[in-house]
Order: structure tokens, then sequence, then C-alpha cells
């Protein structure tokens, strides 16, 4: 096996190295995202109409595109050491087993018991819940990982959890919802009788399995209406694209460390927030005229926000509760087909990501689902990390093009996050070693009916 | 928080300071555990007659009580940089939340795929076997950590690994085997019809959910009756001790970084591995006078090998098919109530551990799986790990001793081993959550009639 000496399989910076504040992409960039606007009106959202939804400190984060900076209070840093900062690993074996001369790192944030990224910002949330006095909040989740986290973020900070989980995944994974109770949250399956949206779903649709949009019109609708609670969501949102900023900000201090400049950052996109957060201080740098970098947003080619949606106001939610944001969206009524195995099924993007994206500043790729869990088992073969489906759209395009490489013989150096770990999909690389995974694509039809149902704006 | 600035929540070592070589404790004892006997004759067994049973270097490993150190191969080393050197974890948040003035650390095995420390004998098993030039490897695996482990080490040497999971587990976990599948094992609930043995206790137990020692003599006879495949085990042996040394190395290279001396020592017990692997360099300092800690074997009121069984000769497996082992046992043929969450349901102790608290150098305290699952979720919300079961047991006695502290004034220094995660056992922390386990503890009278069936000795 042929080795750099100097950089060891898996960099650990120091707690000492870790960030002491998180970036803001949005400070940087000259045509700035556009602002989310009130559904009503149609007029930008003011702090005041948000505040009964968010809390104070983070409606100011979402609404400030200035600040490149935001010191991360030291309660949260405390809590950051007991799982960061996360390791950045060489892939040697990878590049071993590919025979590429392609250099491979993949920056790993599934070592909590949450399994993924979303612990980043879920302990930010709840730590700003709490400095406000509030009792709970409430939130959705969709494959669980994002329920997770909020679930040992409040339990860290004696906060109550409130869950919506989508009912085919809280039917599917009963053990994401025991560990969300062993973190002390209540769980409910969404669409409910417990919320006026959740009946009215139920009524047009008996026997729906729900989708992330309705549990988010429900836990908005929990949270205005309960005193001392607030609601907080794990994605799209460019607050959370600021926490998660973090994972960035690691990932270059640790390659700064060794001297190493990557051509390629990829990652799997959602509603973009690990995405953002793993480019943000390299975009940052591109943004500046500083650096230079191919940068890869890597989806589901069941539910393509960025190849195959358009770039326009849309709902956040099912319910038409959320304001409204400007984004690359399938229209909030585009629902991917249940056969589609990972998490990655929002129908829109975070709002600074889609107008990066818009002005050329970053790729978009499709995958297909079989090719995807090809890749993942591949990978856990080579390398002894059982991945999330999410985070294996981004080991298949970062095998791709470190196939392309060995093609060209090019020594390009690639990054990618590994936003989690597979523990609780089983299910899914079980229909995939049974060869019973299908691939679903829409067709162009179901995406022009969907976008016919966009909001009309003046 | 009051903290100790010097100390990291985590300590790394560096890839550099992972140990060149394993330890065997055997070594430094002047009385050496008891030889393994040949079942029929009675006498100390040769290395010729295990050779059709075990891979060649590992038989040399396990009957050498002289050589104190043997170098770790360099393949070995490079897959243990996958994964290791494992974090040695200062339990902050633990000891703030107890209010004592105890120091707890934790060493934390559980950040690898297969979900515990068994990888580490795994792989250095699997190597064996492909230097031998063999095809394959059999086993036997009950809460299912062994089976994926050596899965995930067979796939990286290119070995066939056959895994007889113990029929309940089998059933009970099927994400488990699912793992496996993606490492390539073929797994097979135990009894099976594949085996003589098997069919054997099929016939005489018609219905049976099987049992570890079942299993086991499964695999060894698969082992011996397929040309080119060997029986491989994940706990009991001093090879696999001998593997397991690594944890403990780490843990004294860690805790000697940064001048610190331990006062407890405090690890789970079920075939000893773990343990003796963390205790390993600590233990050698004891037997040569060089230092004095407090060391205590933890393991389940379901299974009391220590506690409430007896020293004497055994069968390691339910067919009999094994070599007699000197141990505390609490006779071949004890089987936990399937009420028994945790692993740790092994009927006997490696041989090693066995002689050690005979000889009085180490304690022993049996707990109760409730007072475990309570401990464990408990940790799970300070600590932000979702514990195994198995190592929850250590969990409970390290709360249980730092308390202690608190009521003494103490400032001792506690480090415990958090061999794994508990991922794959939500199915008891439900039990668990919904008020359904209750302790099962065998009275004196199933002990005894089991101990009348012990081998009769000369």
């Amino acid at each position: 096996m042929m080795k750099d000496t100097k950089i060891p399989y898996k960099i650990y910076l120091n707690e000492n190295e870790l960030p002491q504040a998180w970036y803001n992409l949005r400070a940087d960039m000259k045509n700035k995202p556009a602002p989310l606007l009130n559904p009503q009106t149609h007029e930008p959202m003011k702090a005041e109409e948000l505040s009964g939804v968010f809390c104070d400190e983070l409606i100011r984060q979402e609404l400030d595109d200035e600040t490149a900076y935001f010191e991360i209070p030291e309660e949260i840093r405390d809590f950051y050491k007991m799982y960061r900062p996360a390791p950045l690993v060489r892939a040697y074996c990878l590049e071993e087993k590919l025979g590429t001369p392609a250099k491979i790192y993949y920056k790993f944030e599934g070592n909590n018991t949450s399994g993924s990224h979303k612990l980043n910002s879920a302990i930010a949330q709840a730590y700003y819940a709490k400095q406000q006095g509030l009792t709970g909040v409430t939130t959705e989740t969709g494959a669980g990982q994002w329920g997770t986290a909020l679930s040992m973020a409040c339990s860290y900070f004696g906060l109550d959890c409130k869950v919506y989980m989508v009912k085919c995944s809280y039917e599917q994974k009963p053990f994401r919802r025991e560990v969300m109770r062993t973190y002390g949250a209540s769980v409910t399956p969404s669409p409910s009788m417990e919320t006026e949206v959740g009946k009215k779903i139920l009524a047009e649709h008996p026997g729906t399995t729900g989708s992330l949009g309705c549990a988010i019109s429900e836990a908005v609708e929990k949270a205005v209406n309960t005193e001392g609670y607030r609601y907080v969501l794990g994605s799209v949102l460019n607050q959370v694209m600021l926490h998660q900023s973090i994972i960035g900000l690691e990932t270059k201090a640790a390659l700064d460390k060794y001297g190493v400049k990557p051509d390629i950052i990829i990652g799997c996109a959602g509603g973009g927030s690990n995405l953002g957060g793993l480019i943000g201080p390299f975009m940052g740098e591109k943004l500046r005229g500083e650096a230079d970098y191919r940068i890869i947003a890597v989806e589901p080619a069941s539910c393509p926000s960025f190849t195959r949606g358009v770039y326009a106001y849309d709902y956040c939610d099912t319910g038409m509760v959320c304001p409204l944001s400007k984004m690359y969206t399938l229209g909030s009524g585009f629902i991917p087909s249940a056969n589609h195995a990972g998490g990655l099924r929002y129908h829109g993007m975070n709002s600074t990501l889609s107008e990066l994206y818009h002005q050329g500043m970053m790729e978009a790729v499709s995958v297909k689902q079989t090719d995807v869990f090809e890749a993942a088992e591949y990978f856990a073969r080579i390398e002894g990390i059982l991945p999330a489906p999410e985070s294996s759209h981004a080991i298949r395009v970062a095998i791709d093009e470190a196939l392309k490489c060995k093609e060209s013989g090019e020594e390009k150096t690639i990054v990618f996050g590994l936003t989690g770990t597979g523990y609780f999909d089983m299910l899914s690389y079980e229909k995939f070693h049974d060869g019973k995974m299908s691939d679903y694509i829409p067709t162009d039809e179901e995406l022009e009916a969907s976008f016919a149902k966009l909001p009309k704006m003046e």
C-alpha cells in the first residue's frame, strides 16, 4: 500500500483546535439569497412575525446575511467535545482497492449516538431554546436522525421534546423511535389527530403514511399553540447551515494542518444543511476569489430538486403555514415514491445553496438508489464503516470521480462528507441484498403537474 | 463544571503510539492457569491435537504462557488504524451529574461498525487464517457482535465466513444478520440441520431457540469436516484475551500520557476477553508488585460464573467436542433465562482470569438487569453514548463506586471499559421503557443440579 508517510489514516484535531465560531457563508455572497416571504402578504418576513414559531436568537441567525462569524457559546462547545472534533479520514484502503491515483478523504460525522451530523445543530437549537426560558420544542423527523439528535440535545439541557415522525418511518423503524424514548422524547406518528392540520390531512387522505412536509405542518402548529414551546427544524434553514459549518471548518483545519488542498468537494443534498456545512469555508474562499474548487451536490434521482427542479418561491411545508422560500423545488406537493430508501426526500433546497447553484458556483448530479447501495456496500467492506443511505450518495460520486482519475491518471484530491451510519437502515440493505430494490425516477409529466401548483407571485 | 484543565474530554493517542505488540498476561503469572485437557484422555492438549480445529499460529498463542509480548503484524496494525486508537473518555458530564469527587474514565470500543471490541481479535484471527492459506472460518454468535466483527475481518482479507447464530438472536435481531450479509458472511440459525450435533439437539429438544454452547458445537463440527476451514472463537480463549490486550495497552498509554494512575478498574465479564484485555497491563504491574489496583469484574446476576460458580474443569461447549478448561463455571448445561437481555450468557470464564480470581487478585460482583438498564439509560442521557447492555454492567458498578466516593469524599480515579454500542439492542431497551423487564436469578437448586453434571476428573 502506497502511503503519504506524513498523513495518518484519521486526522483528529485537538480539542483546543475546535472552532470557536460558526461561519455564515452568506456574508461573503455579493448576491444574497432571496429573503423569506410572508405566505399571506408576500412581503419579507420580519423577526417579530417569526417569533411565535422560532426562538429569538435563531431568528436573528436566520435573517442575518452580513455577520461572517457567530461565536459558539461555551456550553455548546462543551457538548461538542463529547463527540467532536470528528475525524477526517484518509481513505487509503478505498484508494488502493480502486487503484486510483486520486487521494480521497472523508469527514465522518457518524461517531455519535444520533448517528449523524444532525447533532451539531440540534444542540445549538436546544441551547437557545433553553436560554430563552422555554419549556420545550417540537419538530418533525423522517428517517429519524434529526429526531434522535434533538432528543439527545433536549435531554442534555432538560427540555421537553415532541417529535412528529412520518408514519411510514414510525412503523418501519421502531428502534429509531426507541432511541428517542431512551432520551426522554415523546414520539407521535404523523399525520396525527393531535393537530388541526393532521386531522384535515387524515380526513382527505385516510390511510396516508405521511410525508415530511405534513409532519412539519403538525410540529409548527403544535409549537405555536403550546405555551413555552417553539418549533425547530433540522435542515433547509440558514441557521441550520450556519451550525453545520463546524463540519467544513474542522475539515479545512485538518487539511490545512497537512498542507492539503482539495480539488473536488462532494456532499449529499436533501435540505442542504450538511452539504452547506461541509462546503461553507471552501465556498467562502471561492466567493472571495482566494481559491477554486469543484463543488458537487449529489441528490437522489427520485427527488432531484437541483437537477430537475425550478428556482422559484415555494412553500416549505405541505400545510403552507411556513414562510415562502426562494429555492430549487419540485413543488411542495411532491412526494418521492415510498420505494426511495434514503432520506433526502425533501421537495426543496436551502435558499443559500439554491442561489449559489443558480450563480454557477457549484454543480449537481443525481444518482439512482441501486447504484447508491452498491457503492454503500462496497465502501462498508473496504473502509469498515457501514454508511447511511443518504451519505452513500456522496460515496457513489466520490468513487465515480476517483475512477475518472484512474482513467486520466490525474492525482486529484477528493473530499466528501460521510454524514452518518446506516444501523437503522438495514431494512433497505436487506431489500438491496435480496434484489428487491428498484429505481424510481419521476416523469416529466409528474414534475410539470407539481410545478403547476407553485404559488403565484407578483 | 470543574475540569482538570490539562485533560481533554477524549484522549486520542496518535497513530504512531498504537501498540506494536500484544501483551500476554500469563507470562507474568507465577501460578499459571491450568492447561486445556483432551476431553477423552484428560491429558493436556498438544498443539497437533488442536490443529484440525484452530489455525496453527493461534494455537501457538493459546498454549504459550511464557512469552510476554507478541508483535502485531503490520497488516493487522494497518487495519487497526481504520478504527484505532480508540478514545479514552473523561466522563466530565457524568462526574458532574453524580456530584462525585471521583474522576471517571472509560475506554470506548464502540466506534466501529461491528459496534464493539470484538473486532480487535476478529481481524487477528482472520489474518492468521489467511496466512495459513485457508479458505474460510466458522464461528458462532450470540448477541451478534462477534459475528459482525468476524464478517468485517473476513471481508477485508477475502475469507469465507460461516456464522452459526443462536436461533433466538437470529429471529430477534434480523438487522444484525443483515449487517453480516453486507460483509458477505453466510448466517445460519442454530441449532440447524447442517451438522450432526445440530440434528441431535433438534431431535432431543424440538423447538429449542438454541444456546451459545450449542452453536459452538455446530461451528466446530463444520470446521473440522470442511476442507480449508478452521474454527474461530470470540472470547473465553487466551488467544482472544491476548489480542484484546490492545484495549488495556492503549488505556494505560493514554493515562500515562497525563500522569493519571487509576485506583479502580472495572469491566463486564462474559467469557472474559474484554475484561482481560482491559486489565491486562495493569494486572501485569500488580503481579510484578509494581503497583496496586482494585480490579472488579461485573457479571449478570442471571449468569454469575465468578460469584456463584465453581472453579473446576468443565466442557467449553454443549456438544462436548471442545477441550476441557479449568475455570469458574456454572456447568456447561447451564443456560440463563431467555429473559436475560444482554450478552454475557456464557456458562464459564477464561481460564487465566479464573486463576487470577482464585488467587484473590481481582474482585467480582453480580448485578441485576433492571439495575443495569437503569444505568444504561442514565449514562446515555448524560454522556451521549447509547451503551450496549453488556457494557452497561460495568457502567452500573462504576456509578456505584463513584457514589461511594461521594459519600466518603474520596477522589478516586475509576476506569471502566465501554465495550460497545446498543444500536441492535433496542428491543431490550423497549422492554425496559415499557416496564416489561424483570430480573432472573438462578436458584441454588438450579445451580447444584448443573454442577452435578460437571465432568468427573481423576
